[in-house]
């Protein structure tokens, strides 16, 4: 039978046991610091104290437990990510990676390494509850700041006023700061996409979060009568954001390992018998080099421009977001590829499309990311899952690594 | 002075003075049987008594005022076009053409003609109120059903209801027949469009109105992370429905005469960083030749099949409307434009683009129509204009229309 295997449908179980947990029954959602956010607690701290854990629940509502060291002093792995979820989500997106990280400590059997291992399951990382993402993995860096503390809910509870009613405290988000010598964060996450599947891999080695550019592009030509305006006299803003449309999905397929999204629009007037005056477009561009990215963003509006002026159109366009890539440490990369292949499984690096913890925590630390194969490519919809052998290739992959990082520390 | 300035002046003017009955100050807002259409009947039948005609208002509102000719049973020539108006409309849609039938009669000087003028301004054409257009010539054409009479306006008011409030008989609709020997119907209208202007003509014989498909057409790809999938493993609904915008665009303008528009899209779930997994398109094509039209439509339809295969979605597509085209008699497009050459202006022959009453009198009777140029192009809007120089030359046609109608009945 394969390694891990029992130990891989436990932590499935696990997963499916939080999602329970629910704002609203039939579906999974829990948005931060939700009321069933106390039942992820309980659970979490339950396995975590029997794996041999200290456990607490810092000032911005994250769930931590060490696993102490041999040394004094001792340097920190941290194996983390989050335990919220957007409405009406799947099982593992976030999850996984907490009950993974408290899997590969049970799996020590209660052996200590030289360095501590920390497992945090993270508040908040969707950005659902407040509009801004990554509460949790900011309070470990030091980032949360008066501006978030005063952001509110839709029912106006302030970010403040939340931590209250959880039974924290955010006049102590100080001790949530890592200060201790953190020597990796490493973070197992399901790909949220089809890539792995595609290729028939299990597992892929995250080598960057790719950058993201966001702009909003606007065509304006000349609401229009659709029957009399004959074709030659039109200044249609949707033909022109069409042909534009187009151009993107051209040049991204044309540029290795980019992806760019026109997935907002709206024309306006928006009548079936007017031409439109005025289309609306987002753009959504991601690399994980910020050169290539910031010249597709650049040719991609130089080419609406000729657009526009070829078809006496106006375009502005207008940034709305832009987010650099984070690269993981290339030495976590490296030893977390050589125990993928030690394990017997394909070493695919790959880059992460979507953000993560990982990448707020590389501000303070290396970091390094596992991606399990997402069935499908399916995740934020009830139909997100994972395979056991997957995760049970993670779990030999986790246990290789610590072996590696505690042979590097005794020789 | 070119000939007949002084009463196109007039006829302007009393297009303006008309938009001063208005359901919203500051606009020009007059939907079928509102308040403001009691000042509007008020004048207008002061000019037509004026000019020697017998007024009335029919039951559905039409205010119709006949130009006895000499003969016993006389035959008769019906002049109108309509009096309400679009929302925040311009001064001369519809209205110029019945100003301009009574100018015409003016013009006579009390003199009789063999055949009988009635000068008709039609209650409904916007559809506006009840959602369903042409209700004042409908009921010279004897078309007003139980099911129209119940339709309800936005305020739950059926047509039937409105028709008693204005101080009319829903059940006395048959004395809005026409029931005489109606030899022709002529319409006066703005082009609504830029043609003439762009032609620097001031006036345009039409030769149809252009038979309309209305349809929407429903991409369905798969909604998917705009970061995590791959370009060659996406099924972009908007990818693929812009693709078949820029088709639509080029088949129409390989087709001569004809219009197709794309004016509405909607993409699910709209978001900048989804993939959008489903894109709603409306379809608007318009040509004077009915087959032209659907094979056209037919062929739009069969891209949209092709791209959607190659590109892994799925296409479905419902007809909401398939209007066949309407012809001008054409012995009376010729009059009109023997009249139009004899008047010392350019014979330019034009479809209509979009619907006039003329389209639901010609089911009863030969009709013609002449376009004025609109200045801009623009129409349905405040800046709506027509030029004096233009309604002089239309008067000039309208006169010699008449004389050779008159000729030819003496002959």
């Amino acid at each position: 039978m394969q390694p891990y295997l029992v130990e891989a449908y436990q932590s499935v179980a696990r997963c499916r046991r939080l999602a329970g947990h629910t704002e609203e029954p039939g579906f999974i959602t829990r948005t931060f610091l939700s009321e069933p956010m106390r039942g992820v607690h309980a659970d979490v701290r339950e396995w975590m104290e029997q794996a041999g854990m200290a456990v607490r629940v810092d000032a911005a509502g994250n769930i931590r437990g060490v696993y102490a060291g041999t040394m004094r002093d001792a340097p920190r792995i941290i194996i983390g990510s989050h335990l919220d979820t957007v409405p009406h989500a799947g099982a593992f997106d976030g999850i996984l990676g907490v009950v993974l990280g408290i899997a590969l400590v049970e799996l020590l059997g209660g052996r200590r390494l030289h360095f501590d291992i920390e497992v945090v399951g993270f508040s908040e990382e969707e950005g659902v509850r407040f509009g801004v993402p990554f509460i949790g993995s900011r309070a470990l860096t030091g980032e949360i700041d008066g501006e978030i503390l005063a952001r509110r809910d839709a029912a106006g509870v302030p970010v403040a006023d939340a931590i209250r009613a959880y039974g924290l405290d955010p006049e102590a988000l100080r001790d949530a700061h890592v200060t201790e010598r953190a020597m990796a964060y490493l973070e197992f996450h399901i790909e949220q996409g089809p890539v792995l599947e595609s290729l028939n891999l299990p597992l892929g080695v995250v080598t960057a979060i790719a950058g993201q550019s966001r702009l909003e592009v606007r065509f304006e030509g000349q609401a229009n009568h659709a029957g009399t305006t004959p074709m030659h006299l039109r200044h249609d803003a949707l033909a022109g954001a069409s042909e534009w449309i187009s151009a993107v999905e051209r040049e991204a397929e044309a540029t290795p390992d980019l992806v760019a999204t026109v997935g907002r629009i709206a024309a306006h007037p928006g009548a079936v018998n007017i031409i439109a005056g005025v289309v609306v477009a987002s753009l959504d561009v991601r690399h994980t080099d910020d050169t290539v990215r910031a010249n597709t963003v650049k040719r991609l509006l130089s080419c609406a421009e000729q657009i526009a002026t070829r078809r006496g159109l106006k375009v502005d366009s207008e940034w709305r977001l832009d987010q650099p890539a984070v690269a993981m440490e290339s030495g976590l990369v490296e030893k977390l590829a050589q125990a993928v292949r030690a394990c017997g499984y394909a070493d695919h690096r790959m880059p992460s499309g979507a953000g993560h913890d990982a990448m707020i925590m590389a501000r303070r630390m290396p970091v390094a990311m596992l991606f399990l194969r997402s069935p499908g490519g399916i995740s934020h919809h009830p139909d997100e899952s994972v395979l056991p052998e997957d995760v049970a290739a993670a779990l030999a992959t986790g246990v290789d690594f610590f072996e590696q990082l505690e042979t590097a520390w005794r020789t």
